[in-house]
């Protein structure tokens, strides 16, 4: 653990899911601005709509603080998932944008069909990752050599951490902090968010639920 | 229920809790724009920074989409907490907005400190409302006519809803969807943000940590 503060870049595109993104920047926030910064990162610097389910335009705007070209090599790449990573994949300067600092980043974590980003960057090539539940055949049809994981809260993979679902980025990111401040740092942040945290990264209480958005994105 | 989108109107001001706002605004959202419109409504229509924990300017930045004079009558009016709360306390533009707001909506929430705001706004009185735990003392010194309910997730009282920390805005939020929409609307909002909601809005997880961070707002 160093004296700066941890860099924590959240990816922002039309259409992401803002609990995708807010539930773990939300947690990271809570250490304080001497041990992160948060910053999110767009493809320009103009405001960025969250979804609203399937609209990828009328949600609630953001504003990123760096764009793909200039942003500076974050600790903590965060890519959330929404309806919006279908257009989102054909995107070549977001996929290069997560390739690059795949590379450098200390953590590279998804929510969501957040992963599917990944994969299709390239970046969870030979790896074990999950994804939404609800849409989890989206996942497993992208061409990458991944091992898809079903039933998993969220999955560590050396320092890629893919969760579930929207909800379970929030758990897969108090893993995080635990990985990298250490495990009381992970349960005073929940307790100050007064948030439950799940802590079983291989017990996932939506996997019953496996597939039953496919029909949305096929 | 109507067939026109229920208007969820949420507050931001500089130093709001991330969480607070788009942990409940996620779960409007996955009901759809046919069935809700999430508008951010802000003092001006300049960018509004989220609060990194004490810090109340340099978190994530937000635009609003209206002005507090400009905002139609919203039907969900939501306030969150954060740090942020303790200046917006003297702030009598964006108090007279929720006064405004209060006397039409059909709902009212707030999460976290947001109830202090409520109190202070004077559209509490005579209510039963909670606050968030760790700063529970806040809530209560506040000179206002309010029965302060410590062991609530969130506390329903006629059109106000108001919950604990953070995350329990999650959990008051599926509350106020199925107030609106019925249980079954609320259910499914839940599963498919992959969240397990904690149902019960008497049993709170967290009173045990009742104002352990009150010092760093007396």
């Amino acid at each position: 653990m160093s004296d700066t503060p941890l860099i924590v870049g959240g990816l922002v595109y039309p259409g992401f899911e803002m609990l995708d993104l807010f539930g773990p920047l939300e947690m990271f926030s809570m250490l304080g601005p001497e041990r992160a910064r948060i910053l999110l990162v767009g493809e320009s610097s103009t405001a960025v709509p969250a979804a609203m389910a399937m609209d990828l335009t009328s949600g609630p705007k953001v504003l990123p603080d760096q764009t793909f070209g200039d942003a500076p090599n974050v600790d903590v790449l965060l890519v959330p998932g929404g309806f919006g990573t279908l257009p989102a994949l054909e995107n070549d300067a977001l996929l290069g944008f997560i390739r690059r600092q795949s590379g450098a980043a200390r953590i590279v974590a998804s929510v969501c069909t957040g992963s599917v980003l990944l994969a299709r960057a390239g970046v969870l090539d030979g790896r074990r990752a999950t994804s939404n539940k609800q849409l989890f055949a989206r996942a497993t049809t992208e061409q990458a050599p991944v091992t898809w994981v079903e039933n998993a809260r969220w999955v560590e993979d050396g320092k890629f951490f893919t969760s579930s679902g929207v909800s379970a980025g929030m758990d897969m990111a108090l893993a995080v902090i635990a990985h990298l401040l250490g495990e009381e740092a992970a349960v005073r942040t929940a307790t100050a968010a007064e948030y439950t945290w799940h802590r079983d990264a291989d017990s996932d209480p939506f996997v019953s639920h496996l597939n039953e958005l496919a029909d949305l994105v096929s």
